[in-house]
């Protein structure tokens, strides 16, 4: 088996070819690898096969996520033609200005270099980050889950099959096949070949990135989102946004997970949202147990604190404003945070004060994410603050470099 | 003695009044800080003269970092000023779109929150770091070195003095007092406090700091730069830039380490070269040492990874542009790369390929610097790709939000 350090530098060698070639023939490379992709389809799925078939101690959750159909493969390919699609980033000019002296200073967009991802069960995360990663410059270095191990190896086959169609170096992307904890460790420690590293996964998964990592990481961090409904809400907006949020797809990272109701509109709000949220467990404080004691059970103070992922919500109700604010930024995981509001002031404050990569004003949660928000696709979701915050796009896989020019100048 | 964790919380405890307080706020508290720090001229130069007597095992450049006098306490006054001339970065709208649904997306920038410096001898990084993480809208938490620390206190003290005269809370600045190992263990390790920490410092910090940092860092790394002079050079800009760029402040970052020079022109060039470096130490290839034999003598492999910090030079002949890269590529550290060139192809072959914080065409390095580049001042350059490359100014020191207006849209 090759080495990970040998997997890493091949696709740092070979990354230096992609950061010379045009725009368009990135885009090439990326249609190359959906029209692969496709072509594969049947190869792709064998595999998705074994790994199902091997699969064992995986909940039905998880058993999803790994699952392929031709379908999903063609959403796959589909997800890798809408990145080509995008405005192309590399060598945008962020902005520029001239000195007293007459030198001119700009910035550009340049690759970040090379990408690691690390990740667990989903397949689709090799197609969608390799295409993100390779549209923006960067050669990128796959450590998938063992149980997709054969799915990954069909994937990342196709994908580089694709990319020697194009006339670029297939060596852009690589797969780590050893898929050891020891081997995901050295992944983290690669200082100088991997310039970002792009955990996505659960809890652990983060836990071991932040001790172990030693090279440059973006974290991919929990969703514990807040809708808060304020005193002046529009019910007819907050229903159907409070419903959708927790019910469309309850296990994902911008699904909301506590519900906010402003004491004044309390015993008129709380009723509505048990009816609308039909087959959701409600926990709820003491006040919302009075106003609907046959729906709700008592939360304990760690719900408050959980990332369901499931049909349960968590409702509390406050005083005001400040106080929606403060519990937010008390359990909040600064993810996703939504106000219901119709008074201008309100969603000003909350807007301003409330710290997370997205806030959202009499809109769904369900909206922070790269394909909705127009992004392309999205490599992550950032929930840190450093380099990239909210969903992670071609343009946040780029650095940028200052591009100085004179005539000589020294400095005096 | 408070402990490092206290002093942290405190600050992240007062940030949230900051982050909430007007640019108008925020600049009025930086001009009372200058004013505090030169009405408190008399205080910080008895506690400065505590630490240099106090100082053992210091080298003399070391010793010259620590010392403060009249003047330098001015230019540190004078630096907190120059941030607050600045235009106002928090609350800027980086970029925004609308959605086929109607909805609005903008990105603004946001303070980061709480900024950690942990930094050896240089007292004026106090001031510096403090001016640029305010003004910015975050809390700051410093960690210098032992040797300054009597010095540290007086200035933090000025700082908070004048904050509090502005009607800000001082808690935003906080100076860990506590300088053992096991303090600044502790300090990198302060996650969910610390929002960014920046290293300021030789390589054993940068590697501690490597190892041991499990919240968000931003490197400050070493400076082996370099100036490639083409075969189409202008002599006359080419040889006040090397002698600038290596005389004028050789103990500094963006200081040039070598000096790559084309095979065609190096008869002519490289004596003109020793001629105008007095006193600079010339290590040259064999090619080099051939051409002027008296005053060069030959380089060994370690020279040409060397960050000298001092009057010697590195001279290497290079056959073309390809192989000027080449080297910049095995030897640089990413900070600043500058072509002397007359030539548009090379120029612009140098600007994409070459991967540096910083390319310069026809000026010194010694430009990379946050203030020479009009950012007012700089807590450090970043050499890494990730968050900020480059000077990092009040605007490096932000984060964004993405804040998403609708009236009741829910995702399909």
């Amino acid at each position: 088996m090759v080495t990970v350090s040998e997997v890493a530098l091949e696709v740092k060698r070979s990354q230096r070819a992609l950061a010379r070639a045009s725009g368009a023939a990135r885009r090439k490379a990326l249609l190359a690898m959906a029209d692969a992709i496709a072509g594969a389809s049947s190869a792709i799925l064998t595999a998705n096969h074994e790994d199902m078939e091997a699969a064992s101690g995986l909940d039905p959750a998880q058993l999803d996520r790994l699952r392929l159909n031709p379908s999903r493969i063609e959403q796959m390919a589909e997800g890798v033609r809408g990145v080509a699609a995008q405005a192309d980033v590399v060598g945008a000019i962020v902005d520029g200005w001239v000195l007293g002296n007459g030198i001119r200073v700009k910035r550009v967009r340049v690759p970040l270099g090379v990408i690691g991802v690390i990740y667990e069960n989903r397949p689709n995360v090799t197609a969608d980050a390799s295409a993100l990663a390779l549209y923006s410059g960067n050669g990128i270095v796959l450590r998938g889950s063992s149980s997709a191990i054969n799915s990954n190896r069909a994937i990342v086959a196709a994908i580089r099959e694709g990319i020697t169609r194009a006339g670029l170096p297939a060596g852009v992307v690589g797969l780590i096949e050893d898929t050891s904890r020891e081997a995901a460790r050295e992944f983290m420690q690669l200082e100088g070949v991997i310039d970002c590293l792009i955990p996505r996964g659960g809890k652990a998964l983060l836990a071991s990135v932040r001790e172990s990592a030693t090279v440059p990481t973006i974290i991919d961090g929990d969703g514990n989102c807040h809708i808060y409904i304020d005193r002046s809400a529009d019910m007819e907006k907050a229903l159907p946004i409070v419903a959708n949020a927790k019910m469309q797809r309850p296990g994902v990272c911008n699904a909301v997970e506590t519900v906010l109701v402003h004491a004044d509109i309390a015993n008129e709000a709380v009723p509505l949202l048990a009816g609308v949220l039909a087959g959701v467990e409600i926990r709820g404080d003491k006040q919302v147990l009075e106003i609907i004691p046959e729906r709700a059970t008592l939360a304990s103070e760690a719900d408050w604190a959980t990332e369901f992922l499931s049909l349960v919500l968590a409702v509390r109700i406050v005083d005001s404003l400040d106080q929606a604010i403060e519990h937010i930024a008390t359990y909040g995981t600064g993810h996703s945070e939504a106000i219901i509001t119709e008074d201008i002031g309100s969603a000003g404050r909350f807007v301003k004060e409330v710290d997370a990569a997205a806030v959202l004003v009499n809109a769904s949660t369900r909206f922070v994410d790269g394909g909705q928000l127009g992004m392309g696709a999205e490599i992550g979701i950032s929930t840190q603050k450093l380099h990239a915050r909210g969903p992670l796009g071609a343009e946040q896989l780029t650095s940028v470099k200052f591009v100085i020019e004179g005539e000589g100048q020294v400095r005096s």
